[in-house]
């Protein structure tokens, strides 16, 4: 029996391990310290109560046998899968039902959308960025490409630096806004990568997570408002982000019919891949899931969506007169270069000592995030408001 | 860009869509025909009232700051691994919370745990079987060997089957109680399996999502009861059946320290693999997960599953009656040889048009179904009652 040996190939991640490591020495060396935690990109406020209502009677569902619900379909109840595409017509953009396979969250279906590819397509992934992409197309053995963010191309890489590598793209991992840069694709910028994954018969896999955090009205939160990228790109997305679902476990995929590669449909292989390694996502969930999507739900949502945004301000206003670089606006993060010239690790370790902040080195996420760092505007306003009294103090 | 070309390797399956179509045309031909479904594999009892309590408790948990919950642990939280550790110590079965993996149901397990093994392993699979261990090696184009249960063996085919082929067995599957037909190893059998594998070097994937069936107290309910199962095998098993999760969605793999390959950890890999390509199971489900296995939930989830069984004796016995060979005892389904010389479909037929029965052909879980049909226990005593009048009727 052989073991599938790329995982051989794997990098062992230390980056939260390290940085738990160190939060607790300093706490443990400081008893007195109060440390606030700015690193992890995890919700930190109730769930909308739509939500809660609904899940409650979906559990009330579940102990009657006249309501009791078993196997789901696969790709998830028609009531959530419509709640979806309602969603996605607000962004001006039109589905059908059909198009949206349900899941248990962006990360399974980021990583399981991999199966229908063959193994030896070339795979292009932007640095820095979330490190599963990486790890997923490790697994399976598959050549990986970065295209470089940084302070000129305001952490946007464009096709040009593909090109620039001489590569043949296959499969190009986009994640809009980015995490962790928070940096988001206007519409031309998406339009020239549609036209270039069209050109170049690419499939183009698109995270929009994070896109319930986008401000500026004239940028695209779903690739599928450029025209052209139903026939190239897949859209995987979550409810952990919009309606503060990370431990409840919803996202979604959506393929349009009219991705077709060699006459075969990506969307009925990947309902193939569902159907036999998935059984659906609780019913539970799907019930909370459909009424967070709801129009009440969703104005409830956009209050915890603000209460964010507006500690990302205030994280932004500080940085902004103590003038240290940084970008913010349409994300929970702000990735900012760290002062006085120190590395990423550097800039933690003196956050840590000198303000008892722990934040999360930008080298975690890609050789090019080395001399940056991620503030969340995940907590409370309270915990972001005198954290930032700290970093006045220190900087 | 190149698609997985093994997907153009896999059968369709229309066992399932064939049988829905055939009871549809007979409900609208026949519009006075009060159908019975035998057919599916899906419970209908309500969930245990512990779980629903619990799930109720959890949903409020998600409504409030100081109790709400993020990303949990991707491998379960603590709290049902260790109440999944108790449920087999139940058993006999001593195991360390850090081997227990919770997952999304057997399903999911099944099909992402070959992640970690090589393509060109060769694959050992039991005909008749549950289709879904098929199909996930057909995507990964592993040669497929399949090894016969009938008559003869009872259903259980032995390690015999294997070497009468001449094949180097790398991944073996065992589903026992069998789906669909209700075979069981006992220990001896169990015995010569691991002592073959372990001979071999192979791994066994042991699907134990049926085990609360077992009836006969002599019966291994779980493979780690048989000695050198942690140095060869992997368990795979579900709360679906034990709990009536079927809609909820909770299973759990069981990956012993005492596995390793070539010095590689497979429950390090798993662990990799999930951490990688997956998020956890929704807190919710997880707190209902560990009421249902805790000793006031077992008692209420036996009460269901002791109801399913009795629907079983009742089919079992008017089967006797009527001189039908078949296998029950240990499982919700009861394997019948098809009356009359009738082929499994053509048996389908008659039990639709004579009695207003659907169940499910055997031929549509592996050629070795041919001739034989499965009836399910999973269903209303009335039902059960009436159904067995009308194939008294028949007979």
């Amino acid at each position: 029996m052989k073991l599938n040996q790329n995982y051989a190939n794997l990098k062992d991640s230390y980056l939260f391990s390290t940085i738990a490591k160190k939060a607790a020495a300093h706490i443990e060396a400081n008893s007195n310290a109060e440390v606030i935690r700015l690193g992890i990109g995890d919700v930190t406020r109730p769930l909308p109560a739509a939500a809660i209502e609904a899940m409650q009677g979906a559990v009330t569902d579940m102990s009657q046998a006249a309501t009791f619900k078993g196997y789901g379909p696969e790709q998830g109840y028609p009531f959530l899968r419509e709640a979806i595409r309602d969603y996605y017509a607000t962004k001006g953009v039109t589905l059908d039902a059909n198009e949206i396979f349900v899941g248990d969250g962006a990360k399974s279906d980021i990583g399981n959308i991999l199966d229908i590819f063959a193994k030896d397509n070339n795979v292009i992934i932007p640095d820095p960025v979330y490190p599963a992409y990486l790890d997923a197309n490790v697994m399976d053995g598959r050549p990986i490409y970065y295209i470089q963010g940084n302070e000129e191309n305001g952490f946007l890489p464009m096709p040009g630096a593909i090109e620039a590598q001489n590569i043949k793209p296959h499969i190009i991992y986009m994640c809009s806004p980015n995490n962790p840069t928070g940096a988001t694709y206007n519409k031309e910028q998406l339009k020239a990568w549609v036209d270039y994954a069209l050109a170049n018969k690419a499939v183009i896999l698109f995270d929009a997570a994070y896109e319930c955090f986008i401000t500026n009205d004239s940028l695209p939160t779903s690739i599928f408002e450029i025209e052209g990228a139903t026939k190239c790109a897949i859209e995987i997305c979550s409810l952990s982000k919009v309606a503060g679902f990370t431990g409840v476990r919803c996202g979604y995929t959506i393929i349009s019919k009219e991705l077709v590669v060699d006459g075969t449909s990506l969307a009925a292989m990947w309902l193939r891949r569902q159907t036999t390694k998935f059984n659906g996502v609780s019913y539970i969930v799907q019930k909370g899931a459909a009424a967070a999507l709801s129009p009440e739900g969703l104005k409830q949502c956009r209050e915890n969506v603000e209460y964010y945004l507006e500690n990302a301000k205030l994280i932004s206003k500080t940085l902004t007169e103590l003038g240290i670089w940084h970008t913010s606006g349409n994300a929970p993060y702000i990735w900012l270069k760290c002062p006085q010239g120190l590395s990423s690790w550097e800039f933690f370790d003196k956050l840590l000592a000198e303000a008892n902040i722990v934040g999360t080195p930008g080298a975690g996420f890609g050789s090019c995030g080395e001399g940056f760092f991620r503030l969340s505007a995940f907590n409370t306003r309270e915990n972001v408001e005198k954290a930032m009294e700290r970093i006045r103090k220190v900087f």
